[in-house]
């Protein structure tokens, strides 16, 4: 990454100058080691606001406000909960959305429009509203919060996931900062998880809109762990301007430095949902090259780390090269195998459409590692993209299937 | 199923009229129970032959050389290995597919052009062709061979698929014959594995492939296993005439029993390869009712039973009917959540998009069963489909975790 960009240790979504944060345990979840399930976050000044969602037709409530609230451009505060998806009740997750965003408001002393609402958590039963009003007004916002509120959003997840970086626009340092949820249920082509980025750099809503689409397309759409797509899922973005930096015009050298920042924040909370996914044990990066087009790479990336198939056989160690043949094939992305080269950890195993005689076993051990990499060059073009995935694991199943019961 | 179409117990490919088979182990395969590995299916007279294929963009050398030789409508004989894809191996593949065939026709006294080749196995060996030259040539054909023919195709596969049907056309008795492979690396949206399907009907090529491709898109093409496609993935039907029945004529009541049966005995084997797919617990059958168009209804079933999530939650007896919602939302099909209704073993659990009070005890305990059937009405139109998916388990994840190593 660049060297103008710098990860900051133990950074959060309130390292960025202006934000606070804060979370409590209502009493929504009945799961997980991490018990807070009620989180705020808040700018102190106006913030412009950008969001990116879930494709699925079936949307949570939740969604469906902050999808409607989002469209003028500027947001002051968020308010997350986990535990309940606020999903398939019917035009009650639309009341009780509002309700939640009404106590924040009252609560921040914010207009109504202003406030930002997500949910996550089982899908057909109504968000606990009693438990909700109870516990709300006693959230405690602080400059501290951020990590508080990163595992408020957390469900099955194994740890919270945080990133924060700096870097200079206009001689001022500006931060980026955010944390993100997602366990199961995460396929590409969608915003598929819960994430919240935040910065203190100037930015119009048109600019922040079209930056967090660049960047979540590089990153939390080129993710697979289950080949599922949530009815919740949601990219959240608020730039609100403390940083005193110059506002950022598009496609000046600043912006290209922001955006290359914002995304190298995103691929890195994206990977760390993969890493930690249910029943992981291996990251799967793919990375296919000389496509015809970004989209071509893009697609077959994807159902290489989509890939059953190909999650197995990596969770078993098994150089099994067959099946990401396969999978490109299937993926749609136009394929000349006789100029195909295929390298698992950067050892070739196929080139010119044709086997060639690896070293089996050193590519097996190699394969033990946490993090295992396919690299296919088509020859076809000159895009290239990256994908990652999660393996599959007897755990996975075993977790998935006792999940409401 | 209509009473006009019996089954006939222990029946195979050869049940019908003319047709005769039979296998040997050649020791291509190395693994599986059942060692027979090389195949031949012959018709003692000309017939019609229709085929549908893998969409994959990677094809294996037989799956290419069959759809050439299928063109001119008409075929003897089918040569089948199981063990060896013969895929992903450059020109050689072809050329196998091409000496394996010239050594059938030299054995049956046909002419090459006539003989088709089909292949499953791993991907990405060469053929051994000098086990093929010294076994293919003492196969012994009868009209019993059906059954070990049936077992000669078979790879991970637990058991043999097979059926047979009688009907009645012009005062004839007419017989379709049908035997089926598949384990994994099963998805909609192809032929997705291997089935043969022989009939001593008389059809022509036309009308002959019209009908493979109405009852494939209703069985092989509505199964899921696990998301994945294979590459050689191939549906073959061939039409003998030895009934003596008359000629098949397009839009009439003898053509419509025909299809009719056609279908059953496709869906039989479809269902079958689900019932006994890899690491499979339970069958889950998916309808959709009452979608805007019969493309919409199958997009929404097959989702369902694609799902990682459905599939486990159905291994756990879990009636977690959000998941359900979700995968519908997931697969583009119009939906609006007010008119929706959800069955579970025909148990409602969701009407007019809102969960109902239903007694979740008796549900669990209902789920306990072999079956697991899912009912969705989406109150939008009047069209219907049925699509049929295994389970999720912890043996699949190990069965495929170490396949090639």
């Amino acid at each position: 990454m660049a060297p103008d960009i710098e990860v900051i240790p133990d950074g959060s979504v309130t390292t960025p100058q202006g934000f606070l944060a804060g979370a409590i345990y209502a009493g929504i979840k009945t799961y997980g080691e991490d018990k807070l399930d009620l989180g705020i976050l808040y700018s102190e000044h106006p913030a412009s606001a950008a969001g990116t969602f879930s494709t699925n037709k079936v949307l949570a409530g939740s969604v469906k406000v902050t999808q409607r609230q989002i469209a003028r451009g500027t947001a002051r505060a968020v308010v997350v909960n986990s535990g309940c998806a606020n999903c398939c009740v019917g035009e009650q997750s639309i009341k009780d959305a509002l309700e939640t965003i009404a106590l924040t408001a009252r609560k921040l002393g914010v207009p109504q429009e202003e406030v930002l609402i997500c949910s996550t958590g089982v899908i057909g039963v109504e968000l606990p509203m009693g438990l909700i009003r109870e516990a709300l007004p006693k959230i405690t916002l602080s400059r501290e919060g951020g990590h508080a509120f990163a595992r408020a959003i957390l469900t099955t997840d194994t740890r919270p996931k945080e990133i924060a970086l700096a870097l200079s626009i206009g001689g001022r340092q500006v931060h980026i900062g955010g944390c993100a949820k997602g366990a199961g249920m995460i396929h590409p082509n969608m915003a598929t998880m819960l994430a919240f980025l935040t910065t203190d750099a100037a930015i119009d809503p048109p600019l922040l809109r079209t930056m967090l689409k660049e960047a979540v397309d590089a990153s939390f759409n080129m993710i697979d762990v289950d080949n599922d797509q949530s009815t919740n899922d949601t990219v959240l973005l608020l730039a609100n301007r403390a940083s005193g930096a110059p506002l950022l015009q598009p496609h000046t050298p600043e912006a290209d430095l922001f955006q290359q920042a914002l995304t190298q924040a995103c691929v890195s909370l994206a990977k760390d949902i993969v890493r930690y996914a249910e029943g992981a044990t291996k990251l799967i990066e793919a990375t296919v090259e000389e496509a015809p087009t970004l989209q071509d790479a893009r697609r077959a990336a994807r159902a290489i780390v989509s890939s059953n198939l190909v999650k197995t056989a990596v969770y078993g160690g098994d150089p099994n090269w067959g099946r990401v043949m396969m999978a490109i094939g299937k993926s749609g992305t136009p394929i000349d195998e006789s100029r195909v080269a295929l390298y698992i950890n950067d050892i070739c195993v196929m080139e010119g459409g044709v086997p060639i005689p690896y070293f089996k076993n050193a590519l097996v051990n190699s394969m033990k590692a946490r993090e295992v990499r396919f690299r296919v060059r088509l020859g076809l073009g000159t895009a290239r993209a990256t994908a990652w995935g999660s393996d599959l694991s007897e755990a996975y199943v075993t977790l998935n299937s006792a999940y409401s019961t």
